[in-house]
């Protein structure tokens, strides 16, 4: 498996407003990036925190993009795979419409309501007590045959997937905007490290709409 | 006056740990480059949070730097500036010595005796009723001389400054490290925007030790 964290972030590190209201902090060239990092993945994964605030599709945007993946015998969208510990996501989620194939990683905690309501929608997928246990939920979606990862946010997930040494690569978009807030979503949320930060190495810099793309491979822990 | 804000952040945007403990995120040839800005400045600003977490002394480190600064007729460091509405900056804060010119900038609810002590080490500017008024303040700090200014942080004071539209340009190094940490100090604290984000033109893109340095203007408000 090989999973990338794909972000925009201001120019100070946000994601979205304190008020999680969602910023446009890129343009045209990296939303047509990210639709093609879409396409290319077989699974593209978001935490709930995200489902509840921005509801996104995660489909697919570009004709071509979609063409070509069914000229290539694949599903027209990648799967759709949301962590979501106690099964918050609501039933009319945009991402459990039947544009892809979804899964929902729950942890045992998740109540059996929730679950029978996303088991009509979704494949869900069971680890950890409390919260969904990542290594175990990504090894599953291995198993699923996703192999190729993209991860969209938010700030908590990212952080969770470092700090359980899932990140292969982390591709973020610096865009020409301060968003500020102490409480502000930045791109990694979560406790924080206070030791054995995970280093990265600056693979790519690229100049793109009014901002910059870093590519960073993520060191071996 | 010309404001350079100066930061170094980690690849999630994040100034230090949660913990306010210094992480190292540059490398040699980002510490000479600001140490290179501190020379060619009249003064270096600092938050007192960076006073009470850091004690920073805000000097010039390199003696050629040194040297050709006395050379051209000016004090061998730049003066320092803290920025601290309640006069919480300790007497024996390294900042307060006597290796450069330091200004204390208060608000009027700084307490008679804290203002006394620093008084002894410190010209003080007052401006503000509960927290420094900072377009009064920097005006004073003009009007004593004090041109081309740079601020190394914190994030309270950098959203501030930002807020008060303040901000020239823009220089971070974005360094190889996940920090993480949703209590972590990030470039831009505070309350944070909601809307008229402080909007940047992407100046210089320049790969520096083993991230990136960005040198952002700021468009006028």
């Amino acid at each position: 498996m090989h999973v990338v964290v794909n972000a925009a972030m201001s120019a100070d590190g946000k994601l979205s407003s304190h008020r999680r209201e969602q910023i446009a902090i890129s343009g045209e060239a990296d939303f047509e990036r990210v639709d093609r990092l879409r396409a290319a993945s077989d699974a593209v994964v978001v935490g709930v925190g995200t489902v509840l605030a921005d509801d996104p599709h995660l489909t697919v945007k570009g004709d071509d993009l979609r063409d070509q993946r069914r000229a290539d015998g694949r599903s027209t969208n990648p799967a759709r795979v949301v962590v979501d510990s106690s099964g918050r996501t609501p039933a009319d989620a945009a991402i459990l419409d039947d544009a892809a194939a979804t899964y929902v990683c729950l942890s045992e905690a998740a109540p059996v309501d929730r679950r029978m309501t996303l088991a009509d929608h979704a494949e869900l997928v069971t680890a950890g007590e409390e919260r969904v246990d990542l290594l175990r939920a990504f090894a599953a979606l291995q198993d699923a045959g996703l192999e190729r990862v993209m991860v969209e946010g938010g700030g908590e997930l990212i952080f969770s997937l470092f700090e359980a040494g899932l990140v292969d690569e982390l591709r973020v978009f610096v865009g020409p905007k301060i968003i500020g807030g102490r409480d502000a979503p930045t791109l990694a949320d979560g406790e924080g490290f206070l030791a054995e930060f995970p280093t990265l190495e600056l693979e790519e810099v690229d100049r793109l709409d009014d901002g910059v793309l870093l590519t960073w491979a993520v060191d071996e822990r």
